[in-house]
């Protein structure tokens, strides 16, 4: 892909949030800390630290307003995402100075009911009293907000999801005044030629400045396949998750992010930068797997090792 | 991928050879042949199903030419392809009627000495040699013959290989007589980004129609990201291996064929044709699941399962 050489492109990091809150333990801020701090040295540059949901719904979460404060206090120039279900989420969201919001909304209405417990017109509610909140923030310190169609790529409850649907979506949630919108595959459902075609139809609908970011599963191992047909369409933002960790615990079957590890090691072989060095993730494995003792963690890159001679991306 | 919608695509099985050499069970003949029975009767069309070398050094494959036979017996449509180090192999390969022969040439000759304990030279010699007993053969009756470059993508030995030498080896194979080409990522180190030049390079050398398959690893997670590439590139045979079994036994570290279950899921719903169905899989897997107790079997599918509401390509 030599078209493609030296483009940059943005591994968020969603370990933090979306892994820690799919697993029993809680683990302590200062550890939290301990390993954004080594992901941040290894290049990270952005990170969801949390999400601002009711702590009795996700107590492994429940110091996100602490973490995003502390974070930003020891790295001003990390970009420090978190995930908000509602109004009262961004209101301390803003409060903490997080750098982005994004909001979830469920393609599959079933899904949204069971996961944010919201229909639709209840999930578009919230979005525009966020856009509210965030229109009296003054320019310079207003984050970015995203809304997140989940289920995008089809569901574990309702099956196929149409592109329509998530083309209508992903229109209104601009319409409303979402900066951005960002397609996930909740369930480990998408496959090369969906991933090009639902964003080739969402790109036609809002612009492609306005979807820049996909949220993959590596479920039925097609995660990093699903980043190459990405690419190709002018994708530039992917999401993972270091050691796998995470998922979607409301989607019975789902789980397992992208692994970090693996889509760095493919993202600088193939010439693109990422700014990251699998040294550094490898050190911050290591801070991760102390934190979480027992935890399993995945990743082909992790247990294969890089290749004799490799070179990241110039 | 709606300008490959219906495309075919030939899933070659190479569990029966690469997966079997690589483990330490000896699998018994009759249970081969139900574990190929098996894969035909999910619609596999290729199926390599050994290797002639001296059983001293793989007992696994010491049946080979009773397999061959029985499998032509039982399966007369079923492309019936095996491996062949040297001539003496290819003599034993023509005399049971194997459809396809497969030469391997280690890009690294580090590697070619440990794996073939050949030089290149050496190698050609052999390829000359089984040129001549192909030429002996009636027409219809002629097997193909194949050249398989390994370690195309790098070496575990030797790292980098270098693209040039890739092409000067396949267009050494064409002029020596092969019929076509086929490059293997032995290694487990090829990116996305690689497999797009390389394949363009190797067809812009000796011909697309001469160089038609891709032989993947899973090893550092890339498998089916390669897969995609080789795809974009017109790359229309896979090879890969059921439950991922196997890998190259001779390069440390690199193991692990591309999951044949993963593989149909992905192309089936990209909307490419395999003839192949995921519940015929299925079957065979618990064939050879029972074969092989206590064998560890890999595939993110078979774990996950098939979406909700999953259609095979029309």
């Amino acid at each position: 892909m030599g078209m493609m050489d030296g483009i940059d492109v943005l591994v968020s990091e969603v370990g933090p949030r979306d892994g820690l809150q799919s697993i029993r333990p809680v683990m302590p801020t200062a550890a939290k800390l301990r390993w954004i701090d080594a992901l941040v040295a290894a290049g990270v540059r952005e990170i969801e630290v949390g999400s601002f949901v009711p702590a009795q719904l996700l107590p492994q979460l429940a110091d996100t307003g602490e973490v995003v404060r502390a974070v930003k206090a020891r790295h001003p120039s990390l970009h420090v995402a978190v995930l908000v279900p509602n109004a009262k989420g961004a209101e301390a969201a803003l409060a903490a100075g997080a750098d982005k919001l994004t909001l979830p909304l469920s393609a599959s209405e079933t899904h949204s009911l069971k996961n944010l417990r919201r229909t639709h017109a209840q999930v578009f509610e919230e979005v525009a009293r966020i856009v509210d909140l965030l229109s009296a923030v003054p320019g310079g310190q207003r984050p970015q907000f995203e809304g997140a169609v989940s289920t995008a790529f089809g569901c574990t409850l309702e099956g196929e999801v149409a592109d329509t649907k998530v083309v209508a979506l992903a229109e209104r949630l601009i319409a409303l005044g979402c900066d951005e919108v960002g397609l996930s595959d909740t369930s480990g459902y998408a496959n090369p030629a969906q991933v090009r075609r639902l964003v080739k139809a969402v790109h036609a609908a809002i612009g492609p400045e306005r979807m820049t970011g996909l949220h993959l599963h590596n479920t039925r191992g097609l995660g990093l396949a699903n980043v190459v047909a990405g690419l190709e369409v002018g994708i530039t933002t992917f999401d993972s998750s270091q050691g796998g960790l995470g998922g979607c615990p409301f989607a019975p079957g789902a789980s397992g992010n992208i692994v970090t590890e693996d889509l760095v090691f493919m993202l600088e072989a193939m010439g693109l930068r990422t700014g990251i060095a699998p040294e550094g993730l490898e050190a911050a494995r290591a801070v991760l797997a102390e934190a979480l003792p027992g935890e399993p963690l995945y990743g082909f890159v992790p247990e294969a090792g890089l290749p004799l001679g490799f070179r990241r991306a110039a």
